[in-house]
């Protein structure tokens, strides 16, 4: 069976570091064929386990399913993920390379390591150790692997209407958000959503002299930060007109608990950012400003010249790339025109602006105290040996909700992201002692969910 | 005596190109090399003229002085230049490498051709035409040549201040400015001054996922646009508070000489700058607003993704870089202190503003209607055939200040630029006969400054 090493095996190792090996940067066009082998590795996983998988093209990155015999007196769950992973610059920041994984300090250290791979394929090895001692699972499985997450999914939910039959289930499962802290497992029953745009700020047709033209023709650059400036007033809240319109308002019992849940103090959120403060919306604590309040972020902004020393250029033009993060019941289309509306209303004289909309998702919602909810519950408690907490997240994976609609599933967020694994940032890790409670965890879960009335 | 071309010799195009082909980007370190080089090609020009030249080490780059036999009952003139450049970034929008200089279309194409290359070799090319034809010179000649005038002469004053009795001079001539419009002669007797300074925003200790954190910690890249929206109000006017208190007010003389010259109305503006309207401080024209007005500008500003597609961070850290231009009677020291208030005081809760000074230099205005104002205009109408027109400049060349400071001297703007030569820009070029006019007009203004009573 080979050798165990904090308590997973090699060949569980070994499979990671192959699956992470693989530089599925779905945003990046000059990655698409890494995306597909990375896809293709998947399938064979998949197939060697005895699971009955294919791999379907889109229009982008391709679509992994896979599924045992399914039988009409068993409860069927939906297990997702994604193997596309965000990109890695600033590169010079990574201790190792981020496609070399290392197993280091009790963690692993790649990119992808926590988001999503890690966390996805503990899944597919609880699968496969359960497949290996038992021959069979205690319900019928549907895994559905994605390649373009990261990228908002633009393929998954045509996908999923045309397949919605062979895709039909009762229960979803996702590890793929976080926990509030090391050894503390962690419910999530909501998520925000998104609507990304980016703004284009165009002035002369060339960098200009500053000296020879400045103060007779406006700086794209100074427009530029003047719409960013323009989203917020000054003490965090955001300006745009009906921005927070529909937003659910936070329930007392949601207040109560979170202010309980530990990792989300102020001096955590300080420990986890190196953040010299808090800062947020007026009346809020953190966590409620981080899962129950909408942001509006810069995501990028540049323009000009950024190189060492000086050049006293007027640039020709500027841009600001946006992301709005929603929450329920915020809805991405209306609040992607209330933003249009905003920059046009506040596009600063003398440069044109364009803005081009970006990719979108809605925030999710749902009980936390379903039947399916507790037993999930349960598989958390038992693999890691204490109650889980119970709270919603500030990230979003916008398929959750589209599943909900289509599907007419609910999702069991079951994350094994801790706050220090650097998602979306140099140095990504993921702890082996969470890859080794996913796959416990997963082989719980599924008897946990069989049996739920 | 060679091949004439566009009435310039084909040895005086060989001097300039291979004066061109030297990279001497003097805000590069990589470029040390290359700025040394090519001060060392200079001075090898200058003796080969038969002048006494030397090639002084500074703490940065070589300073060329170069002189020939002075007596004392001649007047002496002091002919300034640099021979460093701009960089050259966005490489890509260049249509020929901006160090192998073209000729093509009456132009001569690379990076320095117009600043300052071709014009400072205009002079040194009228003093070798009339050395061998005259075997004399009518005035004692200084030229001083520095390596570092687009990083704003750090070791020049010095330089200058140590050598203040053989710089000792009646008169100083510089051609690094520009003409109003093709053919007409054009004299300045007014620059802006420049200060300069970079602020970086830190945040967190590295980038942080936005849907993670977003909304409980403030986010760099909007506070340094929130900075850079403090500088102006809506109207495009400066809002540092004290920043206009030593402005001197047009003269009526001014605003109605200008309204008259050519090429600079709104719509000559425009066709320059390809802008889609001007903009500026309210109640001023476009000449007033780029001559006798003052600016503050974004040369720069980064942070976060700003590459293909979207990344959803929240970044550690966004920077903008500023240089404010500053006329008659600001003093770059106070305005400076007034920037670092105003940064201080408009600095966002939740993040680390830090300035860094850069270089500055003062605004220079002189009379245009003195002994030697008016012997340099003889030259330009005889060289030109024109009347020439009487501006101030909106660019910065500090030195000019500093010298009337230290060597008492006023200085004779006799600038060869073309609003279309894209001086700091990509295709920056210089007219071949401005070129040509630039060498006839030394030899008539050295006459004509060697009969000033």
């Amino acid at each position: 069976m080979g050798i165990r090493m904090n308590g997973v095996m090699q060949s569980e190792l070994d499979d990671l570091f192959e699956f992470l090996r693989f530089p599925s940067i779905s945003t990046a066009s000059e990655h698409g064929k890494d995306v597909r082998a990375c896809g293709e590795w998947l399938l064979g996983k998949l197939s060697s386990m005895g699971l009955d998988a294919e791999l379907h093209e889109t229009a982008g990155h391709p679509v992994v399913v896979a599924r045992n015999a399914h039988h009409d007196d068993r409860k069927t769950v939906l297990i997702y993920g994604h193997y596309d992973v965000q990109p890695v610059d600033p590169l010079e920041l990574w201790d190792t390379p981020p496609f070399e994984p290392v197993l280091k300090d009790g963690r692993i250290w790649a990119r992808g390591a926590t988001d999503n791979k890690g966390q996805m394929l503990a899944h597919v090895l609880g699968v496969e150790q359960t497949l290996k001692e038992e021959g069979e699972l205690p319900v019928n499985l549907i895994f559905l692997f994605e390649g373009e997450e990261e990228i908002g999914s633009p393929n998954l939910v045509p996908f999923i209407e045309a397949h919605k039959e062979v895709l039909a289930c009762d229960i979803i499962a996702v590890s793929d958000t976080g926990m509030v802290a090391r050894g503390v497992p962690t419910m999530g029953y909501g998520l925000r959503g998104i609507t990304c745009c980016e703004v284009t700020v165009k002035g002369p047709a060339g960098d200009l002299h500053s000296g020879v033209y400045g103060g007779a023709v406006a700086n794209p650059a100074t427009a530029v930060a003047r719409l960013v400036a323009s989203l917020h007033d000054a003490d965090g809240k955001i300006a745009i007109e009906g921005f927070y319109d529909d937003v659910k308002p936070l329930e007392g019992w949601e207040r109560e608990m979170w202010a309980q849940v530990p990792g989300v103090s102020d001096a955590d959120l300080l420990a986890q950012t190196g953040a010299p403060e808090v800062f947020g919306e007026p009346g809020y604590s953190s966590a409620e400003r981080l899962w129950a309040r909408p942001t509006a972020e810069v995501n990028g902004i540049g323009g000009g010249y950024q190189g060492e020393g000086s050049k006293t250029v007027l640039p020709a033009e500027a841009m600001a790339k946006f992301s709005f993060r929603l929450v329920p019941n915020q809805d991405p289309i209306d609040i992607s025109r209330k933003v249009q509306a905003h920059l046009e209303k506040h596009a600063p004289a003398g440069v044109r602006v364009s803005v081009e909309a970006g990719h979108d998702g809605k925030p999710y919602y749902t009980d936390p105290h379903s039947a399916y909810g507790k037993a999930a519950q349960v598989a958390l408690e038992k693999a890691f040996g204490k109650q889980p907490v119970l709270i919603r997240e500030g990230g979003s994976i916008p398929i959750i909700k589209d599943m909900q609609d289509i599907l007419g599933a609910d999702t069991l967020l079951l994350g094994l992201a801790l706050p220090d694994c650097q998602i979306h940032a140099p140095n990504e890790n993921f702890w082996v002692e969470n890859f080794e409670a996913g796959i416990a965890m997963n082989r719980i879960l599924l008897g946990e969910l069989a049996s739920v009335e």
